[in-house]
This record gives structure tokens, C-alpha cells and sequence, in this order.
């Protein structure tokens, strides 16, 4: 098995879970027809993104896992025999909330889960208030479509993050992601800030030698007086760094062919993990010096 | 002081000492004269890419640091009052030769060197038949304009070495280069590969909050049956990763204005060094797992 297809959801999402679920279960049906056999959808899907305010209530929002959405979507995996990406918000007990991914497997067995270990915190952008930091280190889970590497949205500018879960043995390394622009920023630094995306996860991928696809949500969202403009473009980028397959501003479903052969061939000629000088690299376990 | 005028000096190298040194010379001179304070060489100025075989009497072309070479360009430095880096082939004694970068400063004085880390080894970059990999480990410079780090071309495929330097408060990171198409891959992988390289730059300057300069040589260089295209492209990246200024194919000086209070400014608003989980790192200092 070298060759296997993969789908992206790029999905706009609604302020009710349920119409959130029935969208993504009615594209997951869509990828399936179109033979995909690994889904992923955006991160935190089930919601709008409610970390554009602090609001305590939003913690009603979080759910156990296993619970009543992977409930929902092992039964959907093993219908379909899909290997599922599933982006929630997870409680893990009173008081500890983890932005968690859960891999399911196409027995609709959950693989294992990865909870994003670097938690962003900007206006509009509030996740340190709800998210306690991941726990469970850089992880890829082995399926038997390949390997799978995740990681969560802000975890994308960190190349450590990318480095270490490709050193675990990822083929392919997903970014469930909800990325947008403030509407006042958008004039000025939108195009940069989007192509500042696309480059990091680019490098990622070549300095890497892996596949990499980031999954966005869509569409606007307003909460009160605040706004994000999510701006979609999930992105599927070979172990060279090329773009393979690029999404738009709306809803789209991004399929695509992966060979993981291609790793292989890039490695030998680029072979960048040949040359670590891990012995030398103990600095990054450390904070910058005192400037 | 924030703002200072960056010289980077894209050159087209000949087979004789003499006249490289000639050119970089009179190239200096110009950049001085546009009012530039730190000018860059590209890597192993003073030669023809002699790595591209293997063979014994090349070691001649090395030389001790401090040297000839630095003495030239010392008194050069001193004279126009500028902070030179000067990519040399350096003779520590018989049997150990290393891929180094000296930095003098504008009263002539050798601040220090950076030892090439990474040594690549590819057709026609037989660079492990000539270097042992630096020990000096990552580097940064305190100058009178600012914090200039120091790597070398292959360095630039690895995101830890970026990472290191940042932190040891570079503000500009440096790439002096030799880098270009195999003249059979070109027409297949050319643009590709041109493309990769100048993302996992930009990528390091958006995942360190730095500048990034790379100095490229350019022309097509023969040695006996072999042959290699250096593409120029020499190009300076904001701490956004934006392009300040990028060359073409000829020989080229590349000035450029940097301001260092941008680094405060991205650094603010994409704080990734406040988000670091240094704690789960430990894993960068081992090689892959066995697959």
C-alpha cells in the first residue's frame, strides 16, 4: 500500500452543534463517494469559535471522550471503513479542557488522541483561557493507511512541533486549523499574514519530508461586537513542498492523491535527517538568552 | 540605532584567487559608496566550487584564519569603516578543514567565525570529502549594528539551526551560499527546487521573528565534465517573511534598509518564543525512530 486518497473538509460553521455534525457527516459521505479513505475535518468543528470571547458558559460546550460525538462518528467510520480526524473539545475533568484531535479508525475504533500541546493567545484569539496545554507530547499514530501525524493550528509555527512528530514517524502531518483575519487587519496584512501561513507549512514539509495538509474553517464570524473573517485555503503540500492542492474561500472538499512513495525519493535526495547535529541542538530545550 | 543598510554581494566566481578578490573588492567599494554599514560575501568566495569533485590538491586553497585573506579584507574593513562577512575555506591544521565565516568589524577586528555545521554531501557537493562539521556550535555576533548570526548554506534546510541562532539574540540571520541546478534536473525540478529554498527561508524568519539574508554566488561553473548553474536569487526576508529584496541571475548588489524595531513589532503581535513547550523537546536531540 503506497497510494491512498485523502479528503479535507473545509467547512463554515454554524452556532448549532447539531447543524455542525450534520454538515460534516453529509461531506464526510460526499469524500467517501469520491473514495477517500482518511477525513479530516477542522479543528473544533462542532462549534463556532468561541474563544473570541471569555465566556465560562462556553465550557458547556466541551464533551468527554470517548462521548457522544465519537460515538457518532466511530459508528460513521466503520459504516464507511474511513480512518476519521476528529477535532474536538475535550473535557478531561472539572476544571481541565484540552483542544484535542481523535484519530478513528476504519473499525471505528479510536486510535489514540493528540491534545494541542502550544495554545495561542491573542485578542480575539483567547484559547489560554480555555485550553490547558497538551500533556501527551508530539504524536503519529499508525493506521492502515499510513502514518498519521497531528498537530493543532498555532502548533504550525513551531518547527519543533513538525520535527518531532515526523521523527515519530509521520507520513503525513495534519493542521485541523481555524485561522482567520481581524476585519481591521485584513487590509494591511492579510495577504502577508495568509502567505506567512502557507510558507511555514511549506518549510514543514520540505524540511521534513513529509506530506502536510491543513484543514480551515470558512466564513465569518460574528460573537457581540467582535468579527473573524476565517479564511479558509486548506492546502495539501507534497514532501518537496509543493502544493498539490489548494482550496478557496468557501466550502469545498479537498481530495487528493498521496503516494507515500514520494517520501522516500525526497529523502534520498534532500537528506536533511542524515545531517542532524543532534548533539549540538541542546540549546532548544532552553528559552532565548536574556537580550 | 535601529536602522542600518545591509550590502549583500552576488557574484559570479572565476578560477583564480586573485581576480575574486579583485571583484569582491571593487564590489565592496560600490556597496560602500551606497552607504551600506554590514556587507555579506557569498560562500567560499574566493574559489570556483572546487566540491564539485573530489581531489587532494584543492586543500591548497584553504587557508589559517587569520590569514591572507582576512588580512586583506581587515584592513579593508577598517579602512571603509563596515562589518564584513567573509566566507573562507579555513585550514585549522593538516587533516581538519572547515566551511567557515569570519566576522570583522568596522575597525578591522576579527569578532569571530562560525564553522559550517551542516555538511551536505550530493553529486557534484562533495563537501564531506573537504569540511569537518563546525564545533564552534550556533553563533551570534554583538556589533555595533546589531546582533548578526551566522550560517551557511545546507545550515539553511534545518530549522533547528535558525532556532538556535535566534536565540542567541541574532537579529539578522546570514546565509552565504553556493547553491544551483544540476544542469539534467533543472528543466524537471528547477523551479521547484529554487521555490523550496527560498520557503524554508522565509519560514525561519516567521518562525524566529528575524531577518534573513541569504548571499548566493551565480554563473555556470565547469569542471572538467562537470557542471552546475548557481541560480543567484541572493534575498532578504522581513521577521513576517516578507520579501525586502531579491536579485536575479547576474551578479548584483543587494542593498537593502533594515530597520530592528520590526522585530519588536512581529514579535508582539506572533509571539510563538512566549508558546515554546520546551519541556516536550527532548526528543529533537535523538535521530528518528526506526521505521
Amino acid at each position: 500500500m503506497s497510494k491512498i486518497r485523502l479528503a479535507l473538509i473545509q467547512m463554515k460553521m454554524l452556532s448549532e452543534k447539531k447543524k455542525n455534525i450534520k454538515n460534516a457527516v453529509s461531506k464526510i459521505y460526499k469524500a467517501k463517494k469520491k473514495g477517500a479513505d482518511i477525513i479530516c475535518l477542522p479543528e473544533l468543528f462542532l462549534t463556532n469559535y468561541f474563544c473570541q470571547t471569555e465566556k465560562h458558559s462556553n465550557f458547556n460546550l466541551a464533551e468527554k471522550i470517548p462521548g457522544p460525538t465519537t460515538d457518532i462518528f466511530s459508528h460513521l467510520a466503520k459504516k464507511l471503513k474511513i480512518i476519521l480526524l476528529l477535532p474536538l473539545f475535550e473535557k478531561r475533568t472539572s476544571g481541565i479542557y484540552h483542544n484535542t484531535c481523535v484519530i478513528i479508525d476504519e473499525k471505528g475504533k479510536i486510535k489514540g488522541k493528540y491534545r494541542k500541546m502550544h495554545i495561542p493567545d491573542d485578542p480575539q484569539y483567547y484559547e489560554k483561557f480555555y485550553f490547558t496545554p497538551g500533556d501527551l507530547g508530539f504524536r503519529s499514530f499508525k493506521t492502515s493507511k499510513g502514518n498519521l501525524g497531528t498537530l493543532i493550528c498555532w502548533d504550525q509555527w513551531f518547527p519543533e512541533a513538525a520535527r518531532l512528530t515526523a521523527m515519530k514517524g509521520a507520513e503525513i502531518i495534519f493542521y485541523p486549523t481555524a485561522i482567520g483575519w481581524h476585519p481591521k487587519e485584513k487590509k494591511k496584512f492579510g495577504k502577508s499574514q495568509l502567505n506567512s501561513w502557507l510558507s511555514i507549512q511549506r518549510a514543514h514539509a520540505i524540511a521534513n519530508g513529509v506530506f502536510v495538509a491543513a484543514i480551515n474553517r470558512t466564513g465569518i464570524e460574528k460573537q457581540g461586537s467582535k468579527k473573524l473573517e476565517f479564511w479558509g485555503n486548506s492546502v495539501i503540500f507534497d514532501p518537496s513542498g509543493n502544493i498539490i492542492k489548494k482550496a478557496k474561500f468557501t466550502e469545498q472538499i479537498l481530495i487528493c492523491d498521496i503516494d507515500y512513495k514520494k517520501i522516500e525519493t525526497v529523502r534520498r535526495h534532500w537528506p536533511f535527517f542524515r545531517d542532524r547535529r543532534i548533539e549540538y541542538y541542546k540549546d532548544i530545550l532552553k528559552n532565548p538568552i536574556d537580550a
